[in-house]
């Protein structure tokens, strides 16, 4: 069964196509706000390199949020749109929960931090013993001051805030937390086809009307 | 400066650009035996993505093995050759080593095992206390049933060889291994970018005519 799997929940876009598991193909660019003009021929390009048509696609997985708002809108309305018109299962999948399932068998918790502008952070806090997160903490939207408290070493830190925030967070973070590398620090399509076959096979399909976007506003 | 990397060592290519230290983009292709029909036009496209000419690109890595006989040649001679034409540096990085890098902070050791075909492994075992792995033993070829008594946990196993031989690995490896998931098991070159970032910044540069790849022939 060919899996579609697409995460535009940041300035790093991803698109995957996977089967029982494998990975086919994957393809991801830095596109900050050029989701509408990369995401569809991105994925006509990964179809035919993999010898696919768009009817061979028998589940989506998108990455739900939270996120950059504009790219989630696309993002979502896409894979809702296929799924509709393909009359295939949709599953969302947590952005923090990928971005900490990156980091497999790990032994201490993952800080996930993601950009929300206006220097707050969305923040998750995970444990991923064996290959699935296992929330510890969040997900919520803080103001990137009150982020230090909440990071205490022994802990890895991941998520694309780690780009946007580096200066501040070299400053202000306690010595010892472990920083991913760079190109670990976005969410990857192959990971949100991992997450999203997991949920697929334990019936967790959402009707396309249904999908939304996570956003974690505010408290008001 | 742009980084090319690129990898050609496994049933799986894969192609990335990066600048200093950001990756613009990448992209991974199943494609046993179709690397002269996919690398050229694949590193065209997402040239194009990122909107620069293959005359911007400032330095290349590639993933030198061990690993795919054809596919090395093929991803060799064309980094060679672009090195070459580009009056650009030019940096190896072990297929091995990429694998294990893809564990970063790791605590256990990383087992990295590739399929050299006629039951046959690749092997390598690291560590990774951070970004960069330090070889503990290995790289060596040995026969698929002489790996089991090389591998003790705590150890986590990753590497292409985890598919070819999961029958024969399941039965014959002592319980407690930690498997990688499958869409971490194939070298991306994002990482290929990162360790030969660092090669770069340490002046570790090969001349094109001087580069080979490393097929780990046995000892006769």
């Amino acid at each position: 069964m060919l899996l579609l799997a697409l995460d535009t929940a940041t300035d790093q876009g991803s698109l995957a196509l996977a089967a029982d598991g494998r990975l086919l193909g994957e393809y991801s660019l830095e596109s900050a706000g050029a989701y509408l003009q990369h995401l569809l021929p991105g994925l006509e390009a990964l179809l035919q390199a993999v010898g696919r048509a768009p009817q061979d696609i028998g589940a989506i997985a998108v990455s739900q949020g939270p996120g950059n708002f504009t790219g989630l809108r696309i993002g979502l309305a896409t894979a809702k749109g296929l799924a509709l018109a393909l009359s295939c299962p949709l599953v969302g999948v947590s952005t923090l929960e990928v971005l900490a399932a990156q980091f497999p068998f790990h032994p201490h918790p993952i800080g996930v931090i993601m950009d929300a502008r206006r220097r707050e952070v969305f923040f998750g806090l995970y444990r991923c013993p064996e290959e699935t997160p296992q929330p510890l903490a969040g997900p919520e939207r803080l103001p990137l001051e009150a982020l230090p408290s909440r990071l205490t070493p022994p802990l890895l830190l991941t998520g694309p805030a780690l780009n946007a925030y580096q200066d501040f967070l070299k400053q202000a973070l306690a010595p010892g937390i472990q920083w991913a590398p760079p190109e670990m620090r976005h969410p990857r399509a192959a990971t949100v086809a991992r997450l999203g076959r997991a949920r697929l096979l334990q019936g967790l399909t959402v009707p396309p009307a249904r999908l939304s976007p996570n956003y974690l506003r505010p408290a008001l």
